[in-house]
């Protein structure tokens, strides 16, 4: 059975550790649908949030294979357990004065906030579940797309002590 | 001289696109500081942002090679032009009935909210530059942070037509 999973993967900040991690999915034939790494308080470990479809049997090797790296030091699998996964958006859409309130009404309603302004132009900053984005894209679609960009999903789990629920 | 480089790319969803991307930068010898890569309003095209710190020239020389994998439909280095570049974190705080109203009040002060409370722990999203998300993490690191995760940075040129800029 093909599912959504969200791995979340602690990593050494080694050289070429993405490459390497990326480089498991992509070997396997999977895509990566979204890949998110960020720092965390420890400057020589990186966090990473990796979203990818596909058989279950199949991600238990990848996250066995992933274990083995000498660059990952632990893989969680979020998907089955209580967590928040959350991405960012920035989008900019095409605004002028006729049309702008209706777009900030919008923005309010979806507790977004307006990160830039121009003549022609807003971006908006909008948070939350993939769905939640992808609600708002389709309600600002009509006003003109011009860009946008999302992060992809960072997720944690909800429970105090992962280790509980890993061991 | 090196310089944080912040480029943002416009990929075609193509299996193993993300090994070759990461694969032109850890060839260089280049570590990404930070990665995101979502998907945009057409199925087909995904937006990475890639953070690094290096060479200009060879910066430049990464932007070429790559221009020329298939993979990649443009790239375009935001530094040097005005540009937003807002991350999210999560992050989990150990908090009681005691410090919890200190917690809120910091939260409060970053703009940032509380998606999820327990007993003993809080999790909190904030948004916005680098450097507010770093200051968050000092001022919270007393409480003791449990985990936390970070998207890295997702970037959009302030101005309305990035293309102007391109040519």
């Amino acid at each position: 059975m093909k599912h959504k999973h969200t791995l979340s993967i602690s990593v050494r900040n080694r050289f070429g550790a993405l490459t390497r991690i990326a480089g498991l999915f992509s070997g396997r034939g999977y895509n990566i649908e979204s890949l998110t790494v960020g720092p965390t308080d420890d400057p020589d470990i990186s966090t990473m949030t990796i979203v990818t479809i596909g058989d279950d049997a199949i991600i238990e090797q990848i996250t066995k294979q992933l274990n083995k790296l000498v660059d990952v030091i632990s893989v969680f699998e979020l998907t089955g357990h209580e967590f928040v996964a959350h991405e960012l958006m920035l989008i900019k859409v095409q605004a002028n004065v006729s049309n702008r309130s209706e777009i900030m009404q919008i923005t309010d309603i979806f507790n977004a906030s307006i990160v830039s302004i121009h003549k022609e132009a807003l971006i908006i900053e909008v948070t939350g579940s993939t769905r939640k984005l992808d609600s708002f894209i389709e309600l600002i679609h009509p006003f003109g797309i011009i860009e946008l960009g999302r992060s992809g999903q960072v997720g944690l789990l909800r429970s105090t002590k992962p280790t509980d629920l890993i061991g």
